[in-house]
């Protein structure tokens, strides 16, 4: 049976390009057959690679047979995934994220885990001297997914490790980084033809503090305007979506890529109050800037307090 | 801080080498100043692994304080952990059992889990060219770990990076496998010192098969003989223990290593089910023979039904 490769949900561009860096590898170096699959529609920016790298938008797939193997990339949360998985046969498991707990195998299977910024890192590092036989368009992938998680490096979970992968893969590509960053930038940041609540989805992940379930959601953009000058909107659309979501708040971090801060929206006072708390900053208006805060991971979810 | 490095509760030969291994290679390659810890008392082949390597017993612990920085070996179970292990600060885990969900980090780790025989053999694939540094006795508790969980290559679980990596390290350590690791089963079979109750959670696991909770111990040994002797004794001693540790029945496999089968012991109808159904044997005394039977992970858990 073939071996689905996927991530999580709200593909993102690691989310994309990994499992179809991981199917390239079963199939060409393994000798196992896979294919890439998405959890749903992949964002602007992860839609540019594949059209960039002329590469076959994966299929999407709504949840997985009994016994279906699969590969598991940058998550290891159930709740990201399909709700079947702990039926599936799970054959290996790629991620950077903690650990989060949930996920159960039958037997002993292939798990690496690194604190790197990108799971494509990882990969590379697995795959070894079989780089040399990877296409032009893997390769893209790769340095897509690096190149999105790290921010083109300014996200404090870069490692050099991260970087060195990107800077072999842009020289033996032959891509100019900062141009092509700016590509990918542009695509992310062109959310025009979202709502409200497709934003406030987009990327984003469901944490609990203190017993309130806060969906944290991130845009990553170059373009901090285009969203905040729909601020209003966007807290109006705030409580529905928690709602539907079953989340107590929705906390919208808008990231300015280029002068590596954050601007988070400030709906109410509950959202005050975990602002202040959590980033020892005064909250005047209904936004607050958040000076170097790019990472949900490094920076955002192991300050939360409420 | 120093990093405890430690495997699971009722440590086996993996569980006691492994840590140190870890200890050594943090302490000496990586520069983290580490030390190995036991969750209890060694098995009667670990003591013999010290005693022959001259190594220095680990300390006994009872559980881990907030935020002691801890690396996991050979286990990623919660239940076989100290209580308050979600609470220190998990700096790694290196496993090869399956994943079972319940361990949570703060952070992304590093995690590396395969599907081999023995913890001991990732971590050779680990330390990689820094074998190099490493001293006789911390070799000579690698190779011991590998005979022990591969059963001198008789278990199903061996693969063929398990044994190429044994090989190495006799050949480097001038060892004759056949004759060491006659004397390390004959250390492990000497149980004589241990009551029944001690017997039964020797090398023991708690398993949920259709809503039943079982202890499924196992004892490997090359004198079956001297544990059958006492298996009146010994099923006797089994509503207690169940009892006390809050499983449902306790199944006993004593595994001989040279005749490569096990023995289950079949103290009440219950016990037969299970046999019945879970080995496609027929039952008729209070003890059944289950031919090429070794591995707990491979053949027992997979198959067992009520």
């Amino acid at each position: 049976m073939t071996t689905l490769v996927f991530g999580h949900k709200s593909p993102d561009t690691d989310s994309t390009g990994s499992p179809i860096v991981w199917a390239w590898y079963l199939n060409t170096v393994l000798n196992v057959e896979a294919k890439p699959a998405l959890l749903g529609e992949p964002n602007t920016e992860a839609l540019f690679m594949l059209d960039h790298w002329k590469l076959d938008k994966p299929e999407i797939i709504s949840d997985v047979a009994d016994d279906q193997p699969v590969v598991i990339v940058d998550t290891n949360n159930p709740a990201e995934l399909p709700a079947n998985i702990n039926n599936a046969d799970i054959r290996a498991i790629i991620d950077h994220h903690k650990l989060v707990g949930g996920l159960e195998t039958k037997g002993p299977i292939h798990i690496v885990m690194e604190p790197l910024a990108c799971t494509a890192t990882i990969m590379w590092k697995i795959i070894g001297k079989d780089m040399a036989q990877m296409p032009d368009d893997i390769k893209g992938a790769m340095l897509t997914c690096i190149l999105s998680d790290t921010l083109e490096f300014r996200s404090p979970t870069t490692t050099q490790e991260d970087k060195a992968v990107a800077w072999s893969l842009a020289e033996s590509l032959g891509i100019d980084i900062p141009t092509y960053a700016a590509q990918m930038f542009a695509a992310k940041s062109d959310v025009s033809s979202f709502s409200e609540a497709e934003l406030l989805r987009m990327d984003s992940k469901e944490f609990e503090i203190d017993g309130k379930q806060f969906r944290v959601s991130v845009l990553e953009t170059t373009s901090p305007a285009s969203v905040l000058d729909r601020k209003d909107a966007l807290m109006a659309a705030m409580p529905a979506v928690a709602k539907e979501d079953g989340a107590d708040e929705v906390l919208l971090f808008v990231v300015d890529i280029l002068n590596e801060e954050a601007t988070l929206l400030i709906p109410n006072d509950m959202t005050k109050t975990v602002a202040e708390k959590s980033f020892g900053v005064t909250v005047t208006g209904d936004t607050v800037v958040l000076p170097g805060i790019m990472s949900r991971k490094k920076q955002i979810i192991p300050n939360l307090k409420v």
